[in-house]
């Protein structure tokens, strides 16, 4: 018999009242950590699938879409990014795309739940390729508390959360904002997942209130991502100073996405393109 | 009890692998065509949803993101649309965009199937506020058909159909595209939906070895639709003559973005932006 995943985002918190099937196969893992509920699971066409809490995470068919587009638009938006910082992010994936960077001297990653790195590892081979790599700084830790006594320490930091409900819900307040804003060096930019421009609306006004309080600059990018809810996924950029529009690295990104599969320079610019219903929600 | 429909288009033929679920109430009309199953259903979060043989053709909710992409592109890309024929299109929605437009003098719709166009007026008035305008000649006919004898006759041609399998299948083939090419006055512009980037790839290929066999100009943008699968969707553009750079009306853009959910001119330039592995797909 045929057996589907179906996303219950929408009856956990969420009342979107349009979810994700999908097809899979055998589960290979299932358990539940000190913070969540944590499956990997085959799927007949999208290879191995990561879930969360009952959200999915990424699948390997897609998994590049979310990590390309959260790590190389502030990364070729800024001059010179030598020291990131990682929030969450346990799977891999964004600390993959940081490594692929030249400039980077040190990438920290602070992970809350060292089960999603320990099985992401196992299973997912090909997204934990960087953690290995000697500029990698692995802590597994409450990145809220990691931030506490950082100052002027960062080019870039990325929030590679879960959804603000639980062990993300920190993760988009003011209060944390503002430790990222002191832990940043002068230079700095902050990306984070920001939920689907179409089901968050409210969600991302209240980020946005918060960014705008905190930074100078602020705007939001796209990526189309199949298995999140919509399809369209987004992530909130603010900086001290460089805008996307600032001094882009265009020739090195053209060089690195001969190796990607979703960004390159034409994406970088058109990402931050919003159509008007986006716009007005979020007054851009 | 919560009922949910269930998109079954990979169990049909397409074995997409994932599918979207939406939370439904009453179901308001449901019959059956000389050509397809039609219903029309409530929803709590999306207003009104019509499905044609199971798949989702629109909500009331995110309907925009597809028609205006697929009326606007083309319309601001030429310089003076006049004679607009619409291929398909029964639910009214393109060519309410179309007759935004007040360069176009004559805007005709070849739907092939009358209950789509009857049920459509009936449930869905603010698509179809178009259909008694003036300039509109709406045809309950064979599109293929009509289009036998046009030579010369149309600026602007969209070919608003469902999947290639059923009703729509003659719309997608080589055969076609010369009868459209030969109906395109020399600046005309041909726009077609052209499916899932994700998922339909081997269709586009299919879609683009006939184009550009055709037409001297092709590329292919993207809008950002929740329920269609994936949740990103694609357009075909073609064209004997214009680019969708050559000379863009950004000025008319502007205004008329103001009335819209989705189109502006950001958008119209962003939207030809393709990630790596469609441009590989496509060879763009």
């Amino acid at each position: 018999m045929e057996k589907w995943f179906n996303e219950i985002i929408d009856e956990n918190v969420f009342d979107i009242g349009a979810r994700t099937s999908i097809k899979i196969g055998k589960t290979l893992f299932e358990g539940q950590s000190e913070y969540q509920k944590l499956e990997i699971v085959e799927t007949p066409k999208f290879g191995r699938m990561m879930i969360l809490d009952d959200c999915v995470m990424l699948t390997d068919a897609h998994e590049y879409a979310y990590h390309e587009m959260m790590a190389h638009v502030p990364m070729f938006a800024h001059p010179k990014p030598e020291q990131v910082l990682i929030i969450g992010g346990g799977d891999g994936g964004t600390s993959r795309e940081v490594l692929r960077h030249e400039s980077v001297k040190r990438c920290v990653m602070v992970e809350i739940d060292g089960l999603v790195v320990e099985k992401s590892r196992e299973f997912f081979p090909a997204l934990t390729t960087g953690l290995d790599d000697p500029r990698m700084e692995l802590r597994i830790e409450d990145g809220v508390k990691y931030m506490e006594d950082k100052v002027d320490t960062f080019d870039i930091i990325m929030v590679d959360s879960t959804d603000p409900v639980g062990p993300a819900e920190g993760l988009f307040s003011k209060d944390f904002y503002k430790k990222v804003y002191a832990a940043l060096k002068p230079g700095g930019i902050v990306v984070a997942q920001a939920e689907s421009p179409y089901y968050f609306q409210k969600t991302q006004r209240e980020l946005f209130e918060v960014l705008r309080e905190v930074y100078p600059y602020t705007a939001l990018y796209l990526s189309a991502i199949p298995f999140y809810p919509s399809g369209t996924w987004s992530f909130a950029f603010a900086s001290k100073q460089h805008r996307e529009d600032s001094q882009p690295r265009w020739e090195d990104m053209k060089a690195m996405a001969l190796e990607l599969e979703y960004f390159n320079p034409e994406i970088y610019k058109a990402c931050f393109a919003l159509p008007n219903f986006v716009k007005r929600n979020l007054q851009f």
